[in-house]
């Protein structure tokens, strides 16, 4: 499978765009765990051929929280935030599984977006999509009880994996939610009690979704 | 003075997208307190002359969280949410001043974004600029403590309005900042017991700003 089958607007270049692109970008093969970019190097535009990415923020004190991943055919924009000047944050992205992308160097792709109402068009929308699930996640934040924020994430991870058994650390689960070990530590014995997970080292098993997912409920 | 002379990127359009533009916007001129925008509502891009608005999400117990302030010449982009199929939440815009504006009727710009290259990157650099100052808000939600977050607040209002003095109660305050009254009123009441503040009957004056700005330091 080529690049041109991969990247999303390929038949809105013109052939000569289609060139030039082809010519710059490179392919990488990175293993779990791997770091893809951090702070402010432009690092380019990430397109996942296969695999699984994380971008989260990162406090001084070292505290993270997961912003978005990114999967199968996403392009990750905000590794190449010079491409948009009015980018002011920074995001570090690492790989959550053994991850084959494609790196499309920032000063190629911004050419591109100056050239092709296409292309820039396709830049807003994943900013606009990437704009919503970090509302979603202020909203929250914001609203919701850490409670309701472990079952959601429980959930999510369980339809990623699609299994109920996940390999996570609490720890983990901590840096994706931007709180404590020890607070998520707390939520999952008392979600054990509750019949609604089943903990063992390294693990947590779902064992009663339909009442997480009530729990999950705003 | 024209709508031309506070569109940005008005000479980047061609003549007859100007006509069309001209054509249909719409000029307002709206009170202190008026809503502009609410929920999914496609009310249009709002280009203001002159005033102040204010755009916030609300929980659905009504409580409030200010995302961004728009000023002159500043253009709102989430009150078309629309025209990009992407934006997945809703705002409300309300006016905090006596309010002169444009409306951009959402189809006539997502024709002039899909025409025109220049028009989109433009709506890029909005979204990104507003995005990060979303991504702000988050940092500072997760990581810093309501009293850095009301120095903070409270030193924006002042180089807004020029003044020491701020007319806001602490129930607006609260709903700037997504808590609730009495948080508020607690930690201004510690203020003033610092000498940093002095409150009276709907007002906060601000008395030691330096000790504000040492506290707001992340």
């Amino acid at each position: 499978m080529e690049f041109s089958e991969y990247f999303p607007i390929w038949n809105q270049l013109k052939p000569w765009q289609q060139e030039t692109v082809s010519a710059k970008v490179t392919f990488r093969t990175v293993k779990k765990g791997a770091m893809l970019h951090s702070g402010t190097d432009c690092t380019g535009l990430l397109l996942i051929k296969a695999g699984q990415l994380r971008a989260f923020i990162l406090s001084k004190e070292g505290r993270e929280v997961t912003i978005y991943r990114l999967f199968d055919r996403d392009l990750c924009l905000f590794s190449a935030s010079c491409v948009l000047r009015s980018i002011q944050f920074d995001i570090t992205v690492t790989a959550e599984k053994d991850t084959e992308l494609w790196i499309i160097p920032a000063d190629v792709y911004k050419q591109l977006m100056e050239q092709s109402a296409a292309v820039s068009n396709y830049t807003n929308e994943i900013m606009a999509s990437r704009f919503s699930e970090v509302m979603w996640l202020m909203e929250q934040i914001m609203w919701n009880s850490m409670d309701k924020r472990v079952a959601s994430f429980l959930l999510e991870e369980a339809a990623i994996e699609g299994a109920d058994l996940l390999h996570i650390t609490h720890e983990s689960i901590a840096n994706h939610l931007g709180t404590h070990r020890e607070v998520v530590t707390r939520m999952l014995r008392y979600f054990q009690s509750e019949g609604m997970v089943r903990l063992s080292r390294g693990a947590v098993e779902l064992t009663d979704r339909t009442k997480l997912e009530l729990l999950s409920e705003v």
